[in-house]
């Protein structure tokens, strides 16, 4: 079994149960099981047309995910792809059924038909009003006698659903129910077949192809075709509805018959829209799961005729969620890009020292590069000393464009350079530790506090701690100890890097997933490059003064 | 290529073309792609605080399927499984927030943290106020020290989405928040890897086992387990979350992880209402698909704490259809079954004229049994001729209990007879034709007038019209004809009969399956035995009187 459910004799009836406890109290059952599966809403006092539907499960939300105000008033469900007995579809119209009447809404099955048509016969004898239409909208053969009834039902129980809801009388509510059957067109496309409970599943449809025109019970379909992708199976499956369909406004709905991905669906969606019928759509209901077929990786589209009349009724308001409302087409709404993603270049400016600083930083870092490199290798892919390098080797010349003399604007500079110079998580780190250490600076703080702004951020960002085995285990004592002149900072930085080669559970970055053997003895090269940036600065601080 | 899409480097962008499309004009997008695919409320005048999440797409209807009044503000959406770039994220920023700020939800994988991370930096450059919180839910390694953010993620959008719609303020929405991330816990199992797009499928899982403890990125679950069903697979997740949680009352999200059955989401939220924790969870979001991962066959299971502050966030009604909605636990509710089911049995009466009549042509179908078994061997399955003789004997043993005094009470009875003793679709045909008959009876037809109502109902309910090469083509005749006396109607039945066998493409029943070459000069069975009934019952007509 590669399914989640359990035995398959309490498949369906479990499922209901599920359903009936998550619906806000809002639906009720028969007591009935195993044979009698009728799901009716539990705020229904019989004053109006009573909607019954169902069939075999299998095609879940329909049929019970669709009861509710503004639908259907019940469901018989019968066992997966099997249909209800005669028993209990009459159990569901004896349930709802007033002095108003009962439409049944039938697919064209067989089963179906004969046992919804029984338990009408049966119903009538009491004296009740019954109604029945029978939903015939496949169109994959074009003249075939007795079409199959697919997702253009929910139409069906949508129209009908409003009407009954409002008040209207059983003859109107049929008469819509008939005028709907009489223009809703379907047709289903799949590329694979679906999964019955307890059956081996059937590997029918080889790859590269796919069925066109097939039903919601597993059934092969009409034919089957190339499939080379969306935008043509939207094409051919235009081309079976275009000739069905009269010129003038239609509703599409467009239906997963599964295991369709969302992103799947939202491309049909897309290519349908743009297809020669996408003229002709002016609202879609959909895309949803509304009637499936198991897990079966297709979709279908049904389509329409609109008018006003029956346009309202689509949009009416309704209680059960599977619905997914009727929306009109709109075009894509397209705002424009703000202002501010192309980074204002600072003016340049001049500061001796700071040009000096940075420099030196940036050439400490270069010449370490092989170092690093070495040291990264143990624990990841060898280029921290090489990324570092090359960032630096770009700074120094972007030297003259920086805007020297002005602080916080040199933080966010410097921090914009490295965004677009540096890859990887560390060039994202460092800009995030110099961008917020402009803003800091901003603020009039001074440059400790600034740079321990900085540090804060990436903390909060990258999720790394002291003691996590990155360059903060060296930059945080560092800038601790800076108040303190830069030969503490330097001390401090190179005691915390050393400590780095301690820890052997390394809790972020890449060395995270490194075993700890790798590790031990090694100092983390993150680490490693802050405290030789602290101790060079500091050996070399009066050739900056 | 296995799926509804096209040139993979256009799936996202179509995808959400196809959401705008559709949303009923409610969103609308920067105008950025391919780079920056951010969707954002085109209801939005930055007078709150703006919400701002997204991730690598592949995860819908997260993100844009959550953008609308009460969710997300802006959605900001990457390439499959990848994370958009900080340029993408700082747009969507800059696109929606005002003076009231701004939150961005994250959910904790590095690429996401740092690239938001990023572009929070850059967008406080300008002066805004944008705050961060990462989501970290999943328990699937319960000390994993920086824990993935999956399903639990939208009790974050929801509670947030509330509260900044209701006006909070950017501090109350992020402590908000930041709680919610505080309490949420989340588990996933599946029974096979997702499909990515442009790769092969990674085929990990073996018949019989599941993944436990997985994310929603295709990457491996923490360990394999046996797999035995729906129940125990919720026994295992069960067991994981109990120890991350406190006592108290908890709302459950059960999340669909892309191509699980609705049949299947329904029993597992069953099995979860009746495992141990059931008695803890007061409230279910879903089953729905909420945070897919591609069409994963799996779902997930997120807890969090209830009080009443956290309910009423997750109670208000939103745009986004997505959002299933927060629904109170229910009992399952139990409605009797109504009266009416169990057929009274009408009181016998006698009738010697009806008793022969009836006898006489049950006798007449027992002797044609095996004429009309090698006829119908030319079409079905060869059991015509037993199937009505087996109902004939039956009929002819029940004559004691039948109401034979009362035309309108016999032909019910017959109906109901029929329906219990004779199988397929022609015993339910038959129930039709004698309860509709019943029924015009009831009415005050007379005889013929009830028989023809008898037969237009199995015309609708079964859907063959004259000429299907069925009964129909025999009996519909012999009615018209029977005014004229029962020689008439005999000639008819047998001139319809013979008919039959020159319709060579049956349109209704098994016959219709069935090659022309096979029906050709046979007459339809159940059309032959509606002739050789009238006929005999003409030969005999006079013993009856």
């Amino acid at each position: 079994m590669r399914q989640f459910i359990n035995a398959k004799d309490m498949l369906v009836t479990q499922a209901i149960d599920g359903t009936l406890r998550t619906a806000g109290g809002n639906l009720a059952r028969l007591d009935g099981y195993p044979h009698i599966k009728v799901v009716v809403r539990n705020d229904w006092n019989r004053s109006k047309v009573a909607l019954v539907s169902g069939g075999g499960s299998g095609h879940e939300p329909s049929h019970a995910g669709f009861v509710g105000r503004g639908m259907l008033t019940a469901a018989v469900c019968g066992d997966v792809f099997a249909s209800p007995s005669v028993d209990a579809v009459l159990a569901g119209i004896l349930a709802v059924t007033g002095q108003a009447g009962c439409l049944l809404i039938v697919k064209n099955y067989t089963g179906d038909r004969l046992n919804f048509g029984l338990a009408a016969e049966r119903a009538r004898a009491f004296g009740l009003v019954v109604n029945m239409v029978v939903v015939d909208d496949d169109v994959a053969l074009p003249n075939l006698p007795r079409a199959r009834g697919v997702a253009g039902t929910l139409f069906v129980h949508k129209v009908a659903g409003a009407l009954a809801e409002a008040g209207a009388s059983l003859e109107m509510v049929t008469r819509a129910a008939q005028q709907v059957i009489e223009g809703v067109v379907s047709i289903g496309m799949s590329l694979d077949t679906c999964t019955v409970p307890g059956s081996a599943k059937e590997d029918r449809i080889p790859d590269g192809k796919a069925e066109l025109g097939l039903g919601i019970h597993g059934e092969a379909g009409v034919e089957q075709v190339d499939f080379k992708g969306a935008h043509q199976a939207i094409e051919m499956m235009v081309d079976r509805l275009v000739p069905t369909i009269e010129p003038g406004p239609h509703v599409a709905l467009l239906n997963n018959l599964g295991s369709a991905t969302l992103l799947e669906m939202s491309v049909l969606a897309e290519e349908l829209l743009g297809s020669k019928l996408g003229s002709q759509i002016t609202h879609l209901v959909g895309p949803a799961s509304m009637m499936t077929s198991l897990d079966m990786h297709g979709f279908s589209i049904s389509l329409l005729p609109l008018n006003d009349e029956v346009l309202a009724n689509l949009e009416t308001e309704v209680a059960p969620h599977a619905w997914p409302g009727c929306h009109k087409i709109s075009d894509v709404a397209v705002l424009p890009l703000p202002d501010g993603l192309t980074p204002i270049q600072p003016m340049p400016s001049k500061n001796a020292k700071a040009e000096k600083l940075i420099r030196r930083c940036c050439e400490i870092l270069v010449a370490a590069e092989g170092d690093l490199n070495v040291l990264d290798a143990k624990s990841g892919d060898g280029d921290t000393g090489s990324t570092l390098a090359t960032a630096s080797r770009a700074l120094i010349k972007a030297l003259d464009r920086l805007p020297l003399a002005d602080w916080t604007q040199l933080y966010r500079a410097v921090g914009l350079e490295l965004s677009q110079t540096m890859g990887g998580s560390s060039g994202v780190l460092l800009a995030i530790f110099f961008t917020a250490a402009g803003d800091a600076s901003a603020s009039g703080h001074d440059a400790v506090t600034a740079l321990k702004s900085g540090l804060m951020r990436i903390q909060q960002v990258g999720g790394a701690s002291l003691g996590d085995r990155t360059m903060i285990d060296a930059l945080a004592p560092a800038l601790e100890a800076l108040p303190d002149g830069l030969a503490a900072a330097a001390a401090a930085a190179r005691k915390g890097a050393d400590q780095t080669a301690n820890i052997t559970r390394a809790k972020a970055g890449r060395a995270s997933y490194v075993s700890a053997s790798h590790l031990a003895g090694h100092n983390d090269p993150g680490a490693e490059a802050v405290a030789r940036l602290f101790e060079e600065l500091f050996q070399t601080i009066d050739a900056l003064r």
